[in-house]
């Protein structure tokens, strides 16, 4: 591919506007991923959930939709309301929530479920993604510009801030899931915004010499690549190995190693459950 | 009755002052809702609750008589303990806590319940719904000129934010209840406020042409009015007939019965309950 | 003693840099916390949680160690994230935390559990609380000059910070226990902070007379000998005999007292179960 053409669509793409397709995306996406949360079951006879709470799975919608910036306005000490100023979204999002939730003959949602609707949908969403943490970077750095923690942090939760909210998003319908949540186990999605944080900063920092167009670029690219493999091939979770690696190694498995080397390891014959222990299998992180 | 005298008194309820009597009543009510909400069964021989966890009682009484303001503080991005600065209110609501739960003999708690106190004790605080609603109204409408939805949203927090912050003070009792809350089945009061916020911001923004005591002297006796009508008549929210109609309207019921007109509907015999489906009763929002 | 040595001594004390012995102290203590609110048991072949689950126990211990600024600083309006803001702090928990779960051998963990040791970090540990307790009193004092009740709650909250972010702290890690929190029952540690926070305020409008090192070192004497004595004999709460005489008289107790002087009791054995009602044992606060 020529360079030159390369770069003018890196340009591109750093300039495109976000309103309305991609910001559409997203909240497509965030309104699907409320209305599946949503139990699947219910007693004959009784209308779906989203039918008899309305103002329940708005509000939800809404808070997942502007998740980001509500979460990081309260750690940033601005005010958790600001995303409520700007009225175009609002109301876009609440075009979309509507049409999601309640289109004729549920037209909208089945179709954004089809895969090749659903892949332009993710790759749009994930140019999204891609520019609130660069915006989220820019801005944190100006606020803070030695604080490289807050910087890396503030970056991650503007690109996902949804997966944050999802416990508190959950509350409000009434759903309380208190043994599952994103820092138990961080999704892909976080994983990737905390590397592109990284990567924007250091771009800052001049530690990467690139243009930056071809960075942010990049950073789309990666972003958009594993969304549609996790779509397509169900691959979910890239930096798996990587972490299993360096769990074994640094948080405590290299030590147990050792001591499993010098000290003989006591029979799990003797203890109550005369099971075998499987040390193998149960080595990888679940 | 003579207009003059009618526009005099409407005059002089907008210049009510809150403090003492109107505060007294909602503070009141506030404590005793706490109280009602205390588990009402105990093991023989054990104190009540109250007895045991003073502390926990305060906090909670504290918190739900400055809900309003705690919430839509952290919404704007100010000091959320600002309510405590005032000393004169917190002494005051401490007091009332203190005779609401530790009178001699349970007097006050007593006397509170009967229905004459009780219906004074209502109107007072509606009359002070009314002003909260229509400061914040005006507040929020200095910080945000443009920003209607927020002006509205604050408007309603303030005027219902003890509704809202009742998950919360329940956790600082020890008690989690996360299947209901203010979003999944708003009250009535949260309905009133929010028309009241529509009519107050209509109201700034000149799409009501009417002198303002008058319109705040209408909110004032639509409050009151319909909280006696709860007390008295057991007329629990008005604009539920409306909201069925909205509903069925417009959340996804037009469509379905559209669907079930031209689609030959399913005999719900073939399920695994013999029940037939009884559409009719069902269809109620609940 | 000679005064004037003791005086020196104070003095000494006043001037103390907390960093790096009395931080590392307190985030030592603090992660140890943590590690210790960890399940105990486990299915036998599995890895322990924490070995598991590294980023949310690394979240968990930092939202521990900072806990008091965390929460003063979401109630006075301030960023949340500003403890972040200080690379040296993070680090030398995040260092800690490092060390307390994954460090080779536990060796860490295991010394640090040895009484003697645990002695002298929990001695330093109440040196730092009431440094931070004075650095609150002093700070909020300056924003609310007359804000007597926000000058003590942040006082509080900045001591035993740790204690309130409990809830939350377990929620990170998927436990949620809403049944026990530190308002429903205050530990010692939270009465301590409270008195503290009122002796500073008392020195501030100048009740106590006397100079400020001697004030001080009070302070850090009476929080460095109730927690030793906690330690080694094992005395809890030195505050809840008081309590407990001031809940009996003015939180109903009297109350009830004249009441059952005055009306004859009610057998209890009409009742459903056939025990005499124990009042002397239950009368005690629990």
């Amino acid at each position: 591919m020529d360079p030159q053409a390369f770069m003018d669509i890196a340009t591109k793409v750093t300039k495109l506007k976000m309103y309305p397709y991609f910001d559409i995306a997203h909240y497509t996406l965030m309104c699907m991923a409320v209305r599946e949360d949503l139990p699947a079951n219910q007693p004959t006879g009784t209308q779906p959930f989203y039918r008899r709470h309305p103002l329940s799975t708005w509000v939800s919608s809404m808070l997942v939709c502007f998740a980001g910036s509500i979460i990081a306005n309260i750690l940033l000490g601005e005010p958790a309301i600001t995303p409520f100023k700007d009225h175009r979204s609002v109301l876009t999002a609440t075009a979309v929530w509507y049409l999601v939730f309640y289109s004729p003959f549920d037209m909208v949602y089945k179709l954004a479920k089809l895969l090749p609707f659903k892949m332009v949908i993710c790759a749009l969403k994930e140019v999204q993604r891609a520019s609130k943490v660069h915006t989220a970077v820019n801005h944190t750095a100006k606020i803070y510009p030695n604080a490289y923690l807050i910087i890396v942090l503030i970056g991650t939760i503007k690109g996902s801030g949804s997966y944050l909210m999802k416990n508190f998003e959950r509350l409000v319908r009434g759903v309380w899931v208190p043994g599952s949540n994103e820092i138990l186990t961080p999704t892909f999605a976080t994983k990737a915004c905390l590397v592109a944080s990284l990567v924007f900063l250091m771009e800052r920092l001049n530690y990467i010499q690139a243009p930056h167009p071809l960075i942010y670029f990049g950073v789309v690219i990666f972003f958009v690549y594993f969304k549609l493999s996790a779509l397509l091939l169900g691959i979910h979770d890239p930096f798996a190995p990587f972490e299993n690696l360096f769990c074994a190694i640094f948080m405590g498995g290299m030590w147990e190693a050792l001591r499993r080397a010098v000290v003989p390891e006591k029979r799990p014959t003797d203890e109550r459950n005369d099971m075998p222990v499987k040390s193998k299998e149960d080595k990888k992180k679940d």
